[in-house]
């Protein structure tokens, strides 16, 4: 609410050009405040007032706020500022932030940056680029505290002194030999509780869990919110500590992962990262497009399977209106199963190891849900509808079946998509109503024939 | 993988009664492992094993291995235990734990416990017991680090010193007056950095971001996936710093909401925070139910809809086949917006005063995407169905009127129910297909008779 008044004073300062007014705004904000400002005058106005409002900023502030833009608003301002600019951005950004932010800068920018820096640095910054995205690598930062095991408490807080107003963090610090292999951790709590001639081999941590540079990110979200770390060290294959992860990365990244499970979820997949606001309309009919016309392919074969059943159709005409209900009610129940399973196994919560349990409760699940609106359905026909009792009958036992089956199908097709190293959240809505839609018509018309077909 | 061998293995020991070879074996893993390794057993066995297992642990692990149990394990175990024993893990728990255990206890056991603490203690407990469910006071510890502001770094760190082992954070410390009012805040980070005379007040940040006790949970996520906060102090109505709230709790409040959000979505809401292999089977069944049902209901009268045209269809019989194209077409064009929306708002990206560019985007894209269909349908039924023209025409402009009113409703239904301060993830697909199901049968139906029923 106070966001949405703070904004609506700038646009109405910015509109009267009363840019003083408007820093002065601007300014009353913390960094990530400041940001979203930003972000909304760059959709909301233009780009230009955009980078107008961010070239007012203290050099100081300026990063900080840079670093909490969207990836967009970010392109957006650095078309607009100088390559001096950006370069001065960049050197206050912290490492795993800058790298970020290269990776999405025009090659002929990131090679001027480049140009202006050491070599030590540029071989790092190269280095880091060449990480697969969306692997432990590309997470990390190089700003970390690492200590050697012989030191005493007193000298390695005196070394955090000097040196830990630089570091993404100091609460976890990492002893190393001279080759850089990760010895252990020690926590700065452990070190303001110790004793200051106390030696560091004695209170470290050696049990150290680590990352391999290369491991996926949702793996390392995994270990994060199983062990409620900080950070976590990343290592390469000799196990020489290369960088750390640090808990606030992981939160964008379970925040990334979920939203990418609810779009597949829902056959809209990007995977671009970007948010909705910022994929183009094309972007998203591609996005849409695919699902839509696997939907469209099976419901032509589920019109092809009642085209089949004319003959039967044109003699109970009343048989029609209940085929929304059977594939209406199938796709349901699917996905209501499908749903929490994908979800189960997200967290961690089920193993692929569950499965017969999971197949287990879902058929007393849908044994009852299954025998419940069956009934229901069943006395509604016959009172409401006054049909014939064998019509009511073909419509109850059709939905009872294709219940079981929806469900059966939505407990284990998410866990066989696993099994077969394909995403789960794939074996959702889409895939589960375009099969449960086939299968009920078939066992709708099958039961038809067999009940009432037979009557004629 | 790792896991399942070890598991396997304290499973066959336990078979051969090899108990002593099952403690080893458990020490070998870290606390959240043996959690694991217990609670499968409690899963895969019975209890009562589970119980032999959880006794076998060294005093001093046991309550962080208990602590990270799930609630269900947690109350299986307390069964087989004696209250004493309850009352020593309890002791051993950092006080936000602990409470949230002493919520899920027996009121006979918790009235045991209560008689062996200390009246201050007990005071306390209560207080933390009646917090409302998901509020920031049910979150919250009371183990945190309180400076004043006139002492000097050197006394700050000294008390840290000898405190700081049993609190929470040391990371993040509060000042506050002697009536405990909030004053600042300075992270030990800072306190490190500075030289040893410096007085705190100099130091600290006096800027501070705090939540009221009563905020909702969802708030003080937010807040945290904002500025990457450690800890987030919690205040009373008069600013009194009442308590702390930590990164790890939120981590788990953040992962609790979106499950919830997604269950929501599907219709299968639980809402009790237990996961799906702790949930009984009738409850399963009590929390799909309502959705099914009104569904069938919804299905029902779609089915009235199409009945009512029972003469067309007995003409023109053809149409019946693609009563379903147009009805999955449309509940999941509209699932697809509704999904993102939901998702863009649960995460803070889209907020209400977006309403205007949403509906245009998706006024863009449901018109490139029912556009796309209509065509691809058109020449499916006139090439492949070989249908009469008046037939292909009905079914692709009834495809290219129902994407366009589904996604518009995909992408406004859940700011409307913001709006209206419902739950947004309420209209997802089993509100939304409902909804199309009804206007697609009415719209097609309607085109037929104009279109068809005209010819006749």
């Amino acid at each position: 609410m106070e966001m949405d008044k703070t904004l609506e004073k700038v646009f109405e300062l910015i509109e009267a050009k009363k840019y003083a007014l408007v820093r002065e705004e601007l300014l009353e904000n913390n960094e990530a405040d400041i940001a979203e400002i930003v972000e909304e005058v760059n959709d909301n106005i233009d780009t230009e007032k955009a980078v107008i409002l961010f070239r007012m900023l203290p050099k100081d502030i300026s990063a900080s706020v840079f670093s909490y833009l969207s990836t967009d608003c970010q392109m957006d301002i650095v078309g607009g500022i100088t390559v001096k600019e950006v370069q001065n951005i960049m050197e206050e950004m912290s490492f795993d932030d800058m790298i970020d932010v290269m990776e999405e800068l025009p090659a002929n920018v990131v090679d001027r940056i480049l140009m202006r820096t050491d070599k030590e640095t540029r071989k790092l910054i190269n280095q880091f680029l060449n990480y697969p995205e969306s692997s432990a690598g590309s997470l990390m930062t190089i700003d970390y505290i690492g200590l050697k095991k012989e030191m005493k408490v007193r000298d390695a807080l005196n070394f955090i002194k000097i040196h830990g107003m630089d570091q993404e963090t100091v609460y976890t610090c990492y002893v190393m030999d001279n080759e850089r292999h990760l010895e252990g951790i020690v926590s700065l709590k452990t070190l303001v509780v110790s004793e200051g001639y106390e030696v560091i081999k004695d209170i470290m941590h050696e049990d150290v869990i680590s990352v391999n540079v290369m491991d996926d990110q949702e793996e390392v979200a995994q270990i994060f919110k199983k062990y409620d770390f900080l950070a976590l060290p990343v290592v390469d294959k000799e196990n020489r500590l290369v960088g750390i992860i640090t808990f606030d990365d992981i939160m964008d990244v379970i925040e990334e992962e979920t939203t990418e499970d609810i779009e597949r979820m829902a056959g809209v997949f990007d995977g671009s990262g970007k948010e909705y606001m910022d994929i183009p309309v094309l972007h998203h009919v591609k996005n849409r497009l695919p699902w839509l016309c696997v939907m469209t392919i099976s419901l032509m074969i589920t019109g092809g399977i009642i085209a089949h059943f004319e003959d039967l159709m044109s003699q109970v005409i009343a048989l029609v209106a209940y085929i929304p209900l059977l594939n209406g009610t199938g796709g349901n129940a699917g996905t209501q199963s499908a749903s929490l399973i994908i979800r189960g196994m997200a967290v961690g919560e089920i193993e692929l190891r569950d499965a017969a349990r999971v197949l287990w409760k879902e058929m007393r699940i849908s044994f009852t849900v299954g025998l419940i609106l069956s009934v229901l359905n069943f006395i509604k026909i016959i009172v409401i509808d006054r049909e014939a009792m064998l019509v009511a009958l073909t419509v109850a036992l059709g939905i009872f079946i294709i219940v079981m089956f929806a469900k059966l199908l939505g407990g284990l097709l998410p866990m066989a998509a696993k099994r077969l190293g394909i995403d789960p959240a794939l074996m959702a809505t889409p895939m589960i109503s375009s099969i449960t839609d086939m299968v009920s018509v078939i066992v709708y018309f099958t039961l038809a024939t067999m009940i009432i077909g037979f009557a004629f």
